[in-house]
């Protein structure tokens, strides 16, 4: 089969590769419809994680059809179509116990296209595919639904339910990316009062105000001033990072309340400066997390039944062998707009190509 | 009266003020029968906490007898001995009605020794003295119930409630001062399994075996690796800052395990190095805090029950008068073996004077 193979820093190639096969009785092969590129796959070809190997199919999201499980396998079977989730879970470990299946320590977390072979080719074998798929309602189309194998539901777990975001609540929201914008869309979910999305790009900031934000402010223009001037003076409730840099990071905490919460999604490679000598008295909350993909049935209920403008987010798509040219206009975003770039085979005939 | 004043970094005395004077209708004056000094007020005399004015009486916690009360005071009268809490609060803003009281807006919050005249007197205004004073069991000693004016509610809420500490858990205290040292006493409220204390001075280390820590690190003695050893690698589900140095939290947030949590009580004067490039992934939740005392009154009951070892944590008591010398022996805690040191006036015979 074909596949998308990093090759270590600054090197990719879409290229033949062994075909999947079930390795372990928990194992099930999928045969990818769609898949997607996510930022966390640009670092990867960057060097930022040094942990996956030359060698390695990338991609950790994707919608397929079963096309064979290991004798374990119980929840699923050859036929039925689902959606591969960015986080595998064993099921068994303390943190899988208590619902933490981003943190699994019995093999599982994020494996995909990180420790193990990825989405990015024609099938890929998933670990734990009880635990790690989901079957998707008829009704979801591909190209909408696979945008819940991670950025729903890491904006939704660790951007609006780490930032306890509550009905009335001031939500700030920096950066207004495909993560910033279904953290905008999903925290619309606990009625707060606005939502202020903050943002140096034009086009985004127009997105953000398409998803349901009510203020936007770029991020190059005083984006505390305009906070306070909306909240007295005293800043948002909830401040959803989404960027991944240090000065964003430092931004969201001057931007927060006193007992606010600083909800951090963004993937960082560098630290951040907190400043405690201005925060230690101020009761602020600071989270981080992987997602937990505890929430993705629920929200694929939510996506089935139209809740989210997830056809907004999705601005290219391509045939999976344009790989390429999709990482191309994806790590380009600036110049060529894209949000979500999405990869379907035409043979399979599942997902709806639009040309970009 | 006497009282002692602050005259800028560096200088202060224990002198002649004017006598304290009801000011709004809501105040109460405060006849001192004993207090006690905190490291914020070392951190005051250096010029740190710049709000402070010249010529501010210092001290924000105390134990007296009511000797006037303002029209509008309804829950004390004179002759009532009472609890002056570190904390005052209006009792009608936002922050208040959320019992954030020590982020009060309608002029209270820390303002005792701080914004307006302390407890480091003979006599104190206390205003919002209906909220901001506690009527005493009359077994409690005012040695033992002046610890209840910061260090114990600060210690609970803002690192035992903050670090949400669970029957079972581990919990590693950095810094086994006396917030430390009451952090560790608070956090057996919730019966931990293990509470490992962190700290480079032998004598504290000896105190916080007294006060139920089961396993002490020596700081400069790979602290990380002795709570990895107890915890299968992990780290601790809660850890507590109580030192409030950079160096001190940055250890907590390496010694916390993925989904734990970071429970900040230092007062830091300077900013923090925060790895986001490896806690992004990890689950952890920082909170910061000052002391709201909503659960003063039942520490306070609890104390009067005996469940706090407050007699240990009394190490140097003074007549009012000698107030500059236990200064000294405090702020010299590595020589002295201070932990905190109680005033009281010998002339209203209420305190139990022990001599260094």
């Amino acid at each position: 089969m074909k596949g998308f193979v990093f090759h270590g820093p600054g090197q990719s190639a879409w290229e033949e590769v062994p075909d999947p096969a079930v390795k372990e009785p928990t194992d099930a092969i999928v045969r990818v419809e769609a898949v997607t590129v996510c930022g966390t796959d640009l670092h990867i070809l960057k060097g930022d994680v040094p942990e996956v190997r030359p060698g390695t199919v990338l991609g950790h999201e994707a919608v397929g059809e079963i096309v064979e499980v290991g004798g374990d396998v119980r929840t699923v079977r050859p036929g039925d179509r689902v959606l591969v989730s960015c986080i595998s879970s064993c099921g068994r470990c303390s943190y899988c116990r208590e619902r933490m299946y981003g943190q699994c320590r019995g093999g599982g977390g994020w494996i995909l296209g990180h420790l193990v072979d990825g989405t990015q080719a024609e099938y890929v074998r998933v670990p734990f595919a009880d635990l790690s798929v989901h079957a998707l309602p008829a009704t979801l189309d591909s190209k909408d639904a696979v945008l819940f194998a991670d950025i729903f539901p890491t904006s939704y777990e660790v951007g609006v339910l780490n930032g306890h975001v509550r009905p009335g609540d001031t939500v700030a929201v920096v950066g207004a990316g495909p993560i910033g914008l279904a953290a905008i869309a999903t925290a619309r979910l606990f009625s707060p009062e606005r939502i202020i999305a903050v943002e140096p790009a034009p086009a985004r900031l127009e997105a953000a105000h398409r998803f349901g934000a009510d203020a936007v402010a770029d991020v190059h223009e005083a984006p505390r001033q305009l906070v306070a001037d909306l909240t007295d003076g005293l800043g948002a409730d909830v401040v959803i990072e989404a960027v991944g840099v240090p000065e964003s990071f430092e931004l969201c905490t001057r931007m927060v309340r006193p007992g606010g919460h600083v909800a951090n999604i963004g993937v960082h490679g560098r630290p951040a400066t907190l400043h405690l000598e201005d925060l230690w008295s101020r009761n602020v909350t600071i989270t981080t997390g992987l997602v937990d993909t505890h929430s993705t049935p629920a929200l694929l209920r939510m996506a089935a039944a139209g809740r989210f403008p997830t056809a907004q987010l999705v601005t290219h798509t391509f045939p999976l062998r344009r790989m390429e040219e999709a990482y191309d206009v994806f790590a380009h975003a600036a110049t060529t707009g894209a949000l979500k770039v999405v990869l379907g085979d035409g043979q399979h005939e599942t997902v709806a190509l639009r040309t970009a």
